[in-house]
C-alpha cells in the first residue's frame, strides 16, 4: 500500500487536541501506511503524545501554529485574517501536495471558504457541497447534500449538487444509475420554492442523472433513493433533527424499559441489542462529512465528536484518499458535462 | 357544556369519506355536545353512515357538494375556481357562524389561501401559520411553526410567528414566559440567512417574548424550549424527517430484535412496551396542525391519516373551539402589540 499523509487541524472542534491527538494515535495504530501531520499548538499537542509508541510517534509530524479559527468567525474574516491558523495550514498542505487529504472539526463556513479559495473547484462546479452518507432502511447508503456549507442555493447550484451526488454514489458504492431526488415539501410539481422547482426542470432534461423527482422528509431514510439534494440550511437542520429524535428515542426507551422488575430484568438482556441498533443510527457514529467538488480532499468532523467519532472521520479521509475521490468525480463529471453540452 | 358544531371537509385527504366519516362517528360517540357538518358528496358519505346509531346520526348534517380541491391544485387556482368545493364550504360555515371550527385533510396551500381570504387574519398578523404541538423529552409540549403553509418567510413574518407561538404556549399550556427560539444552522449570531438573523434582532428588542436565540435541529426534542420558529419549507421537512426516522427505528428494532430464539422470546414480551413508546413519538398520533392567526379555527389533518389519527385532529378542533383559541390569541396579541408600539 502506498503511503498516505493526512493533514489534521488538531485545534478544531469543541475539545481540540484532547480528542484529535488520541484519535490520530488510534488511526496510526490500525493503518500502517498512514502518516499524520498535526497542525496546531505544539505544547498542547505534545501533552497527548506522551503515551505514543515510538513507531507510531515516528509517523507523526507537528506543524506548530498558535492561531486558530474561532467558531464565531465569519467565513470572510477567517479567510482574510486567519492566515496562520491550523485550519488554513492543513488545507495548504493538501494544496501543496504534502498531504493527500485534510480534516477539521472547526468552523464549517470558514473551512468551506478556505477550501474553495485554496484548492479550487472542479471544472463545471461553482461551489463545493458538504455531503454525508446516512444509513437508511436495510443499511442502504443514502447521500444527503448540502449539509450546511451553502446556506442558500440557486437552482443551478442544486443541479450541480445533484450531478455530484450521483457521481459519488456511482463511484463509491458502485450503484448503477443512482436514484436522485430533490428534498421538498411535497411530491407534486407545483410544490416548493422557485429554486427547487427550477432545479427539477433542469434535472429532467439530462438523461445522465436518474432524477426521480421531489421527495418529502419522511422518505429520506426509506432506502428508496440514493442521493438527496437540498440547500445547506435545510440539509443541516434535517441532519441535526434526525440526531435529536434518535436521542429522544434513546431517552424514552431507557425510561420506558426501566419500569417494573420483570421488564427491567428482560430489558437488561435485550438492552445491548437495542443500544447497538441505536448506535448504528447515531449520526455521531457516521461522523465525517466531505466537501466535494474540490480539487482535493477535505473532511469535516462534527465539532462535538468524541474520540471514536473523530476516528471515523479520519478513516473517511483515508478511504477517500485511497480512492482518489476528487479525480474520480472529475473524470465522471467531465464525461457528463461533455454529454450535456454536446 | 355548550353545543359545538364542527364543519368537516369530508372529501379531503388520501382516503376521503372512508376515513373522515367513521372518525366523525367515533368523535360524536365520545363527545355528546358535538355536532358535525360533513361537507362533500352525499352518496359517498352515506355509504359510511349506514352503521350509525340514530342518536349519533341525528347530530350529523350533510352539506352536499361534488367539487373537491385536488392535491395538485395551485392555491391561487383553488381560491378562484373551487368555489363549491367541500374545503371552501367548510371554511364558509365557520365564517358565517354556522360552525365553531373546520377541519380538512386536503391541500395545505389551498386551505391556507382560502382560510386567509375567507376568515381574515387577526390584527397585527399578516399571514396565518401552521403549527403543531410535538412531544419532546419528558413529554414537554413544544410548538413548531410554520409547518408548510408559508414556504418562504421574511423576518417580519418569522417575528409574528414567534409572538403567536409564545401566546399559544401561554394560553394553551399555561406556560409562564415560554422560551421561544429560531431554528437555525448554528447558535452563533453570525449563523443562518438574512431572514433568520433579522428576525432574531427584532425579537431581541421586545421583552414580551422570552426569546432565547437560535437553536439547531438536535434541540427540537430536547424539552429545553417551548416554541420553535422557522419558515414552512424548513418546518415541513423537519417534521416529516422526524416521522421518517421514527419509522426507520421501528424497522431496525423489529429486525434487530427478531434474531435468535431467546432474544425473540424476550422481544415478544418487551415489544408492546417498545411499540407504545414508538407510538408516542409517531407524528401520526399527534395528528392535527392548526392554522393560527386567523379569526376562526382551521385544523389541518395529515393527508394520509388513518381513522385514529383523523379522530385526533377532530379532537384538536373541538378543544380549540372550547377554548375559543382565536379570541384568546387576539386578546394577548393585542396587549403585546400595544406594548410594543407604545
Amino acid at each position: 500500500m502506498t503511503n498516505l499523509t493526512l493533514a489534521l487541524d488538531a485545534m478544531g472542534g469543541d475539545f481540540g487536541p484532547r480528542i484529535t491527538v488520541p484519535a490520530s494515535l488510534q488511526a496510526l495504530r490500525s493503518t500502517p501506511f498512514l502518516k499524520i501531520v498535526l497542525v496546531g499548538d505544539k505544547s498542547q499537542i505534545d501533552v497527548h503524545l506522551a503515551s505514543a509508541e515510538p513507531d507510531i510517534r515516528s509517523r507523526i509530524e507537528i506543524k506548530h501554529t498558535t492561531e486558530v479559527v474561532a467558531m464565531s468567525d465569519r467565513p470572510v474574516h477567517a479567510l482574510r485574517s486567519r492566515k496562520q491558523s491550523s485550519m488554513r495550514i492543513a488545507i495548504e498542505l493538501v494544496r501543496d501536495g504534502h498531504a493527500q487529504a485534510c480534516l477539521s472539526a472547526g468552523n464549517t463556513g470558514a473551512l468551506m471558504a478556505m477550501s474553495k479559495v485554496l484548492l479550487k473547484t472542479l471544472p463545471g462546479i461553482d461551489r463545493p457541497a458538504l455531503v454525508s452518507c446516512l444509513p437508511a432502511v436495510n443499511n442502504t447508503p443514502v447521500y444527503l447534500l448540502d449539509l450546511g456549507a451553502n446556506i442558500s442555493c440557486d437552482s443551478e447550484t442544486l443541479f450541480q449538487f445533484a450531478v455530484m451526488g450521483s457521481v459519488l454514489s456511482e463511484t463509491v458504492d458502485k450503484t448503477v444509475s443512482p436514484k436522485v431526488a430533490l428534498l421538498n415539501v411535497g411530491i407534486e410539481e407545483i410544490k416548493g420554492n422557485d429554486q427547487v422547482q427550477q432545479a427539477g426542470q433542469l434535472l429532467q432534461q439530462i438523461p445522465q442523472v436518474n432524477y426521480i423527482g421531489f421527495i418529502e422528509g419522511d422518505e429520506i431514510y426509506s432506502g428508496n433513493v440514493d442521493v438527496i439534494v437540498c440547500d445547506g440550511f435545510v440539509g443541516n437542520i434535517t441532519l441535526k433533527t434526525s440526531e435529536g429524535i434518535a436521542r429522544l428515542l434513546v431517552h424514552q426507551l431507557k425510561k420506558g424499559l426501566g419500569e417494573g422488575f420483570f421488564v427491567r430484568l428482560l430489558a437488561k438482556i435485550i438492552a445491548p441489542r437495542i443500544r447497538s441498533l441505536l448506535n448504528q443510527m447515531n449520526p455521531d457514529h457516521y461522523n465525517g462529512a466531505s466537501l466535494i467538488g474540490l480539487r482535493g480532499i477535505v473532511v469535516k468532523s462534527h465539532g462535538g465528536a468524541d474520540e471514536a467519532a473523530f476516528l471515523q472521520a479520519i478513516n473517511l479521509a483515508v478511504t477517500e484518499a485511497q480512492r482518489r475521490l476528487p479525480q474520480m468525480i472529475e473524470d465522471r463529471l467531465e464525461s457528463i458535462l461533455l454529454d450535456i453540452n454536446s
